[in-house]
């Protein structure tokens, strides 16, 4: 019997997953270590490739993982096979209904929305890849211009680099908001704190 | 015989490594792939943990490393155990007499500083480990107050996430300030271009 009382953080991984957008959060979930532990999660055991190369060993495949508390689910080109993967959408199904929090970064969204994890709810993702992400959940509600978007338990981070800031949102909303600034200044991280700060949307076109 | 023209990102991986300063860079490295192919290497092979508990595929151990073109180092509190191991040191001084640029985060600078790397040269660290990280380098010239600091061919830079703002200083130095613009805006990150920019030495104590 276990004695450990803190939360567990699963982040899902897939061939060619976006290093940063699983790693940067983690750093920062991380940093919470007396209320999170992290394990990693994919379908089969091993190590999975980013799209960038470096190579993560697995935690628990999808047979032997223990229940999740936060669920993070990062993007990446990998992506594009996953939205197609019954398995793996069936697993994120049955993850999200014991989790309390669920969180996807960049194109990660796709697959939430994919499982049906997003219909009626707000939700953003990467700015570049706005129109496919947003064509695998036609019941979702887009937002174009968000750095993150928070919806009941559903935490949605737009490209990459936004899921850092997401990160600290989910901390702050767990752990407290003195616990998130606390982990920006010990990352160093300038944290964008306004969700809706997004200068990418109109780069990309957007807004 | 490899047609790969490519240049070798190595970076160095060790327990307890930490997992912003080696990922946050290499993410934005891995949006070059044109230009960089990225490896991971340790002493030995197999896995490697980092301090937040995600662990890493070893690519190459010391005795098989190809030679390398830029030089990753990583901080993490597994430093305080490196800054001592005179195989890892050695390593570091072979390597850095063949590659063309240098690069440490956090308090990765520590393990630069006791191989003798940095004697004689402006360097910076992480705030919060400053006094220690400073102390393993008594001939470094360390700049408290910076973002990140570029001598000559070493870059380094200051805790944790100050990797990522250095990385895309060394992509625009060898790749051109528009190569570095297009992989910022790619990862949706908000670069502080001002190596000088940095709250957290005030915040630490330092200026």
């Amino acid at each position: 019997m276990s004695c450990d009382s803190r939360q567990t953080l699963g982040a899902l991984l897939f061939e060619d997953f976006e290093l940063l957008d699983a790693f940067g959060p983690l750093e920062l979930f991380g940093l919470c270590p007396e209320h999170l532990r992290i394990i990693t999660v994919a379908e089969r055991h091993g190590v999975t490739a980013s799209a960038q190369g470096p190579r993560c060993a697995v935690d628990h495949c999808f047979d032997d993982c223990p229940r999740i508390d936060v669920l993070l689910v990062p993007g990446g080109r990998g992506t594009r096979r996953q939205v197609t993967n019954g398995t793996l959408l069936a697993w994120l199904q049955s993850s999200a209904r014991s989790a309390r929090l669920l969180a996807s970064v960049c194109t990660g969204a796709s697959l939430l929305a994919a499982a049906g994890l997003l219909d009626g709810k707000r939700a953003t993702t990467n700015k570049l890849a706005f129109r496919w992400v947003t064509e695998q959940g036609p019941r979702v509600q887009w937002v174009a211009k968000a750095r993150w978007i928070e919806d009941t338990n559903i935490f949605t981070a737009a490209g990459v680099s936004a899921g850092m800031d997401m990160a600290l949102g989910v901390i702050s909303r767990m752990l407290g908001p003195e616990e998130a600034e606390r982990v920006a200044n010990e990352a160093e991280y300038d944290w964008h704190r306004d969700p809706s700060w997004d200068p990418f949307a109109r780069q990309a076109g957007l807004s």
